[in-house]
């Protein structure tokens, strides 16, 4: 009955299993008890998965997952707070292009495309800045697939009193993390990451002290996570209509993330398809951007051939026409592109994909590459 | 396959066909050609049926109607202009909280729970404030379910030369509007409503040239429309994540819609069920709020039996166990329910929802009101 879609091998909107899917083959009435008990196991098992039961609560978003950064960014920051960025790639860049739309004054570490923030810059920023009310990092910048050190800076922040904010997009749910012990202020995620549900919604787990102390402070009604929160906490409704079928759906993906064991279960299955791709293209000559230290089991950036014949589009439909989505690359620095871990996705999958992407190469009468004698930016950690 | 699901008697999200729901059992790209061309059917669709070919362009915008709402006023509306508000029931409220939020100085005229606001009202209110830029209305207020008289007001703005927003949420799709001929800057729906797709984005009918003048003016990045609108003009991608699914949802709703004739089909249908509510309930002895010349094809408020015995959750859960969920009441001056007659709802689940309704109120003891002798407030019009 369901056409053989392709596969996708990107950071999310992702592939879902089938069940996920069949769980939006109902109508819901988003004032009834009904589906109020559906958001409430959804914020219930996502704040159990993050640690926060006695510290923390989760907030729903409507929208995209920048709708919920901007969301607690707005709600949580004070208009007259100074806040540093951590970026290394676009979703850090993006974190201070909200601030500044909404006129909270920031302050930025820029590592490039792909080197990681480290504790002692941060500590050394923080001292300097003695302003600096709150830090905001990216968990895994998709932008070029690297794993940031959390545990490291919230170490940092921590000791220098300062809140922390975590953009945990793509990693939630595949990386363990607990909001109270790191501690965090926020973790920011979405409905179609890891957890492998669809798009429609973010959310935020939220320092209750905190969110409750933000009343009036957002720069949006719509995107007012107290005033969600508020309104969720009084009636157990949303604030305004959810996208009822994509919380269904997700709350289904919930059950069976845990049915496969939760973080750690899906951490190992990313974490092999991760390795089994990352040696699948290399034997094929393709080179990793970073170094194995910084690899995430989320999404991993390829070097494109530096091969005049390389093109992306054709190299990208070739492989569509092969049952599989990939993703183009997001570095100013070189030619790339990239390959999601994430989804249901398993060793079949990942050895198909590797077998479309040199059979693709051979029609396409691009050489495979021809792996240079020293692999690529070893020396990232001297940056 | 799919269980009985209860019908929703509701102003959206509401009943949808099978078809439509499983239009979702697929996972898309969001960044690939086959998903970009959903979105621009999508768009060209509403276009045509709003009449905007030449004048007008859709942006769609992740999340609920409101936020549509929020980006069309945030974006459009200059920081230093004035807005007149004509509100009678929470969503023209809603509106003039979203420009308090946003800083935009607005003027309301507040017809209270249920009256309409009149042309020659409005043309009073505008010579008086020569600065007030634009007017905001809503088409069908929910609240109470009253049908705005929208060519009366168009025809005053354009006459004075002011800039008319609609909230046309529940109302789009079902009752004839061309934004051209209006004319109007701006209409504002969403697709759960008369197209009858799923919930999780809206959309705007934009004046081209207003857009275009429209850059940096929004107080948000997510909710940014101008910024929405160029990068998929470039890109032809949402610019942060799209629901995919319900946009795939919403396409074969459009489709759905055409086949059943579009606008002129679906307003047979809905007045159809609204007639055959309406009289049955008035057999039943229940009472409309709103003399017949304002009663929308979209909701109809009754009024709660005027007895001590009767109490609104007893009453929802006694139709909900008969397999029909309705919606309560949103008025300040009076206990009433609300029913509507919107979504996939035919002559079989009308007759049987008014069954329903007969059923449970002998089973609750609730003896079914008598007419009185004069219909309830007839005499609207004076007010």
């Amino acid at each position: 009955m369901i056409p053989n879609d392709p596969y996708l091998l990107t950071p999310g909107p992702l592939t879902t299993s089938l069940s996920v899917k069949q769980a939006m083959l109902h109508d819901w009435g988003s004032w009834d008890n009904d589906f109020n008990q559906l958001t409430a196991e959804v914020c219930t098992r996502l704040l159990r998965v993050a640690g926060g039961e006695n510290s923390h609560v989760c907030v729903p978003m409507q929208g995209s997952g920048t709708f919920a950064v901007e969301a607690t960014l707005g709600t949580l920051i004070p208009r007259n707070s100074t806040t540093l960025v951590l970026m290394n790639g676009a979703y850090g860049q993006r974190i201070s292009k909200i601030l500044d739309r909404l006129g909270r004054r920031c302050l930025a570490i820029d590592k490039g495309d792909y080197h990681p923030p480290r504790g002692d810059e941060v500590e050394r920023t923080l001292r300097q800045h003695p302003e600096i009310d709150q830090v905001v990092v990216v968990h895994c910048e998709t932008s070029s697939g690297i794993l940031n050190p959390i545990p490291e800076i919230a170490g940092v922040c921590q000791k220098a009193g300062k809140h922390l904010i975590i953009d945990s997009m793509s990693a939630f749910g595949a990386l363990p993390v607990n909001v109270a012990e790191l501690p965090c202020a926020a973790l920011i995620s979405s409905a179609n990451k890891c957890f492998e549900g669809v798009p429609g919604f973010g959310f935020a787990i939220v320092d209750k002290t905190l969110l409750s102390e933000s009343e009036g402070q957002c720069h949006s009604l719509s995107l007012d996570l107290h005033d969600q929160w508020r309104y969720m906490e009084k009636s157990g409704q949303w604030r305004y209509t959810p996208p009822t079928h994509v919380v269904a759906a997700f709350l289904q993906a919930l059950r069976e993330h845990e049915a496969e064991g939760g973080v750690a279960g899906r951490l190992a299955r990313y974490s092999r398809n991760r390795d089994r791709l990352v040696a699948g293209l290399r034997e094929l000559g393709f080179q990793t951007l970073l170094a194995d230290e910084w690899l995430s089991p989320i999404i991993t950036t390829f070097l494109s051939p530096d091969s005049p014949d390389f093109d992306f589009p054709r190299f990208y439909e070739a492989i569509k026409a092969r049952g599989f989505l990939i993703y183009p690359g997001k570095l100013t620095v070189a030619e790339s592109f990239r390959l999601g871990c994430i989804g249901q996705l398993h060793d079949e999958q990942i050895d198909a994909v590797v077998a479309a992407i040199a059979d693709a190469c051979q029609s396409l009468g691009m050489p495979v590459p021809v792996p240079p004698p020293a692999a690529a930016p070893d020396n990232l950690e001297n940056h």
